[in-house]
This record gives structure tokens, sequence and C-alpha cells, in this order.
């Protein structure tokens, strides 16, 4: 296998905290300690990459640091023209987790795959890799759906979609919520799944509270759903194979 | 939220290495104390699993572990009688990367879910996460198949469908293929691939020969794929959005 050269210029992703857990920062900079050399940075928010960084303890001051933002409002021709002017290793920095899953940055790794960068992804927690994991359903294939659609009518419909798929093929399908509207959804899906799906609710990963329970619908209705109103969480449906 | 009660058994799910990188399990055993004292763990294979125990420096002789397989021959029943009976926390191992994920150990955690167990996920790399990060693929929606099919035209064909729903729906593809048989997957992607379809190969994750590539076909078909025989990899398909 040919290795990666190294007269590239490499483009790190780096994961930020997930709920309570920061020791996985001391192994970064135990694994990588070449990006304590980093002074450029794309990040989704500037108050959380700069949180990450400084528990990274880079060698550049904080006040030297050059953030370049990725937002909704940002094109791929901006990143592009950003990589192509820069002549060092650069970083990728998004608010919680993964860049680049169920988070912005694709669209950077991207343009830098096209200009010839090498791009090296640092290990850190997935709230969708522990969900899944914790959650007994099938990991062996899955889908993961990002946000289902906000009008009742469009959830309901996509959710019995969910469910049908679910027992035609086995796949276990993960989805996320806008936290203030996890109720909602909740209320939601017991209206329309049949009591034998099973429906897992993994809340306030990596956190004290941290709550992950795989049940069938007729025993959520028993025992009642959790109250996790505003607390960030994972949704699974799977089938039982 | 109800938080999860001190009283429950716990069923702790630990990932193994994948690749080189060693120092997420300080990690573990830094964030969590309280596994030191485990001394009966599920495992997939005996051998992964003492080499990760020895690393995490427990309290119990490897002479006094506990280790009850899981594989093929097991069935869910035999998980739940020994859940039933063991009135401690106990772990669950696979050989590379997180539990359940692309690797045995799900039957085992939903048993758990069944007997009121509480399942407590330690955060590790994974193999799919890092890859779908760096390839610059849409991570907002994607799907992981597993292996696709071994006979030539069953793989050409699911391809296929694979590629025309990426284009459709602009979610990403995962899959993965038993090591030896990379190069051939390759030559078929190749004979039915779009010349516009995005590909990325991200072959010895967390390795120091690590390569991580996303191109178009057309510029794959120029370049000349890597070789990648036997090499563990992860395959994506994407659509440009």
């Amino acid at each position: 296998m040919p290795s990666n050269e190294s007269c590239e210029q490499i483009l790190y992703i780096l994961p930020n905290l997930i709920g309570e857990h920061e020791a996985f920062i001391e192994m970064i900079a135990i694994e990588h300690p070449e990006i304590k050399k980093l002074n450029h940075f794309f990040v989704e928010k500037e108050k959380p990459a700069r949180a990450l960084v400084k528990r990274l303890h880079l060698e550049t001051p904080q006040n030297d640091l050059l953030l370049t933002p990725i937002g909704k409002h940002q094109s791929s021709t901006t990143y592009l023209n950003v990589l192509k002017k820069v002549k060092y290793d650069i970083g990728l920095i998004s608010d919680a987790g993964v860049p680049g899953v169920a988070d912005p940055g694709s669209t950077v790794v991207l343009e830098a795959h096209k200009l010839g960068f090498q791009v090296v992804p640092l290990a850190g927690p997935s709230s969708i890799i522990n969900a899944l994991s914790a959650s007994g359903l099938n990991g062996q294939q899955f889908t993961f759906h990002g946000y289902l659609p906000v009008r009742t009518e469009d959830l309901k419909a996509k959710l019995t979609d969910i469910i049908r798929d679910s027992v035609r093929t086995a796949f276990t399908h993960i989805f996320i919520e806008t936290p203030y509207r996890n109720m909602k959804l909740l209320e939601t899906l017991q209206q329309v799944a049949p009591e034998n799906t099973l429906f897992c609710i993994a809340a306030g990963i990596q956190t004290s509270n941290e709550f992950i329970r795989t049940r069938r619908i007729a025993e959520w209705k028993n025992s009642g759903f959790p109250n996790i109103h505003k607390v960030p969480a994972v949704f699974l449906i799977g089938h039982n194979i």
C-alpha cells in the first residue's frame, strides 16, 4: 500500500467534546504531538473551537490563532480558496463530536481531497456509535437519517416508512431531533409504531445522566418515556433478528 | 431525566484496539476506574480480549477471569442464562473496535436490556466514523451495509443499486470487504460505476500506513487504485451535494 507522502499538507479532523468526558483530549495530544504546532483551523463556532484548542495546549497563543468559519453561509469556493493559499497543515473542529458526521465540515474535507491534502481523522467519541453499540440493535447494517421531518404528518409518514423498512431489511434506523422537540417525537412515535417495534432512547450520552434503554413500544407504553425535554438524544428503531 | 439507578447491574461495552493507537485505552482506565474490578467478560475471541484486559491493568489476575464466548454457535438463550445468573457487573469485548458495530455483541446487549441491566458504552475509535469524517462525503445521512455480496453478478447489482441511491437521495453508502477480496471489489466497482461517482478508500485506519482518499471514478482510473490487498479497509460511495 502506498503510504501517504510526507511532502503533502495535512488536514487534521479534530473531534470535540460530547458530554463531560474530557480524557480523550489528553489522548489526542499524546497520540498526535504534531498537532500542537497547528495555528489555523476551520471552525463551526469560535467558542467551542477555542475551548478545545485550549485543552490541547497548543504552542500557538490563542490571540495568534487563525479561525476560518464553516457555516451555512460559506460556499465550497470559499474553502477551496483558503485551502489553496495555506502553505502549512490545518485543522477542522466542529462544536461537538466528530466534524462531518451529523455535524458540518464535510465540504471542507472534500475540497481538501480535491487539492491533494492528506486528511487525517483523529479518533474521538461519536454519540451515534455509542448509542448503536449500547442499543443491542443490529449494528451490521444501519442507516443514519439525521433529523426527521418537523411537520407532524410528514414525521408520521417517515416513521412509518422506517418501521416498515426495519422489518423488511432488518437494518437499524438511527435519527436525532432538536432536543426541545424530543418529547413530541416520542409522542408521535407512540402513535404510529406497532407494539412489538424495538425502540432505543440514548440520551445524555457521555454525561453523568446518560440514559440508554431499548424496549418494545408496548413496554415503553407501560413504563412511560423518560423526560428528555432539551436533552441531546439519539433514537434507534430496530427489528429483532 | 431519570438517571440510571445505582442498584442496577451494569454491562460495560469496551472498545478494542483498531490499528496501532493505544492511548485511548489509558483514557478508558482514567474515565472509568470502576471497570478495573470487572472479572467476567463476554468475548468474541479470547486472545484479543485478554490483550485488551492486560492493557487495562485490571485488579483481577488473568487466571481468575471468566470469559464467556460470543460466537456464531451461541444462542441468545445462552447469553440470557449467563446474564440471569451473574450478580455483578460484566463486560463485553470484541476483537477490534466497538462491539456490536460491524462486530458481534448486539445479541448480548439486547438480552441485557431485557433483564434490566444498565448498558454503558465506553467511547473508542470506530473505523466507520473515522472513514466517514475523513471522506468529505455526506455525513448527515448515511447507510452502512457491512459486507456486500461475494458473487460477482450479485456484487455488480448491489453496487449499481447503491450508486443509483446515492444520486437519488444523496445518502453516503459505506461498506467493507474481507481484506483479501479488496482488489477484486475495486476492479468490479470500476466496471459498474459512472465516471463522476465519488469514491473513498479508507485503508489501514489508525495505522502508520493509513490511506484515505476520495476521488471520482474517472480520477481513480487515471491514478490507479492503491494496493490494499489484505489491508482492512472501509469503502464509501457518495454524491456531491
